[in-house]
């Protein structure tokens, strides 16, 4: 019976491996380093060498693995199996990845790219609750997301599904984005971003706060620290939470108003604001979607931390199976 | 060999249905009044006795029938099989639809709202070009939209997917929608819309214009005199263009930016405007899509006219058939 999943997570720094039963339960995991040494060379090989070592150690029968799935940073063309542009892994080149897997494992192998794997664990198995339409929203150093339509990843026509990033939420011309154009989310709700919009912000603020000072000052100033200042209710702090989640809140409602999904869910480092970003960006969210579909239980918070990687590479496994 | 389908369009004055191939070829198409007297409770039984007729003059043998499709006005529950607010039909009631067909024929039957069948059919056998993901938008009255990802109708988590018209694409607070929100699509995009839009702009505007003349001095202008106008390079014409469609343009980009979907087809009473419509949607659109994706063949005009509600209705039968 093949009821056993391989989900790999390849990362800049480490892979995350597990073992999972086709029930999401996870049997074994395990981290290595990833090797980017001579050109990245090493990262493919060492990560089939420790699957097949790990397999002996844990006894596990090859002919219980229904498949392995994989997430890559870069961009992965799924026709061909291969990534590019995955600079963090010093892969200068386009680096053949089903073709490794091929010739080291007889089962199916599949490959998606880093976010949307997190996309389908978080649907799967976290805050998704296993529903057919879930968007991911990762907030981080950019600004990503994974779209899932009837439980199946949308990649889109270019890949550019998900784009969420890019989807354009104010006429002000200060925020230019890195892909060229003006007003994207991504030039205000990224870390980068975030930084960016309270320094103007602070320009014209005229309440006392703590924070501002800081900020006038020119002292650095962390995401975790507005936050935490807004926490503390610093008046300056909470207007610029409101109006970073103003932004992120728009953008899903724009998702909403398109795709009406069971959930969408905030992930990547400025997620772990918890609660305070949750509300702020539902009170925005809600004011823009159609009355029909509002539903104070759409937005939600990401729930798996480490583990949204190789749990999604395994689904990815288990919905190419049936499809 | 079930290789033939009926497709209804059910409209407010007349329903047309079709009987046609499983490869989409149109058989043989007749159009009926829709009889709204007594609350419009002859609606159905008109059609079923007109198709049970059509069948026995077209001496076309039941065992034929894959399915019977059909597209209604009014909200669709999909799973009890009933329609409710379709007032244009008299039905200040909720009808049972799916129970009528079951008892007057053995074939499935599925019914679906009026602008998501329109999309089907655009999809599959117009501007869609049978395309994997294809966003239908209709300027008319009011501005909806019918979303096909994988080939399949997304219909949303309450029924709201879609709702296109109500994506907040304006902060101008003199746009207020009938949903209740601010700034839609919809306040700007509908046929009252524009006129509102150009009567806005009339203020304002500073060159010389006959029909800028027309709406200072309250004269009734309609949707095609404007584009008329255009089309003749009136230089206030032109702006009411530019500025109409660069708010369709930029609910194109969010949907691009959200699904990056095969074609966005535009359809609708306003559609009719044609090229001068597309030129300038098209210009807004790219301007504001992450630029991987831009496309010029995405944005399309739709092309089936009629035929679009009734092909749509069989292609529903197809897609539910397969699943």
């Amino acid at each position: 019976m093949k009821d056993l999943i391989i989900g790999i997570d390849l990362g800049g720094t480490t892979t995350k491996s597990a073992i999972i039963k086709t029930n999401g339960e996870l049997l074994h995991q395990w981290t290595i380093e990833t090797n980017t040494e001579q050109n990245g060379k090493q990262i493919i090989p060492t990560i089939i060498a420790s699957i097949k070592q790990t397999i002996v150690e844990q006894q596990i029968a090859m002919a219980r693995i229904l498949g392995i799935g994989m997430g890559s940073p870069g961009a992965v063309d799924r026709s061909n199996g291969t990534v590019s542009g995955a600079y963090n892994l010093h892969w200068h080149h386009t680096e053949p990845i089903n073709e490794q897997f091929a010739q080291a494992f007889a089962c199916p192998f599949f490959l998606e790219n880093d976010a949307n794997a997190a996309a389908l664990g978080e649907k799967w198995k976290g805050s998704g609750e296993d529903q057919a339409n879930v968007v991911f929203l990762t907030l981080g150093t950019g600004v990503g997301g994974g779209m899932i339509v009837n439980h199946e990843l949308v990649v889109g026509r270019h890949g550019c599904a998900g784009e969420i990033g890019h989807l354009h939420v104010t006429d002000d011309e200060e925020f230019q984005c890195t892909c060229g154009n003006q007003g994207c989310l991504e030039s205000i709700a990224s870390a980068t971003g975030l930084v960016h919009l309270m320094k103007k912000l602070a320009e014209t603020f005229k309440e006392e706060s703590s924070l501002k000072e800081k900020v006038r000052s020119h002292q650095q100033v962390s995401v975790k620290e507005i936050f935490d200042a807004a926490k503390e209710q610093d008046v300056f702090a909470v207007h610029v939470v409101t109006e970073f989640s103003y932004y992120i809140g728009l953008a899903c409602a724009h998702i909403t108003n398109t795709l009406d999904p069971d959930k969408i869910i905030l992930g990547g480092g400025i997620a772990a604001a918890g609660q305070v970003l949750l509300d702020h960006v539902r009170l925005s969210c809600e004011r823009f979607v159609f009355p029909k579909a509002r539903n104070k239980e759409r937005l939600t918070l990401a729930n798996l931390g480490n583990t949204a990687g190789v749990l999604g590479a395994a689904y990815l496994v288990l919905s190419k199976q049936k499809g």
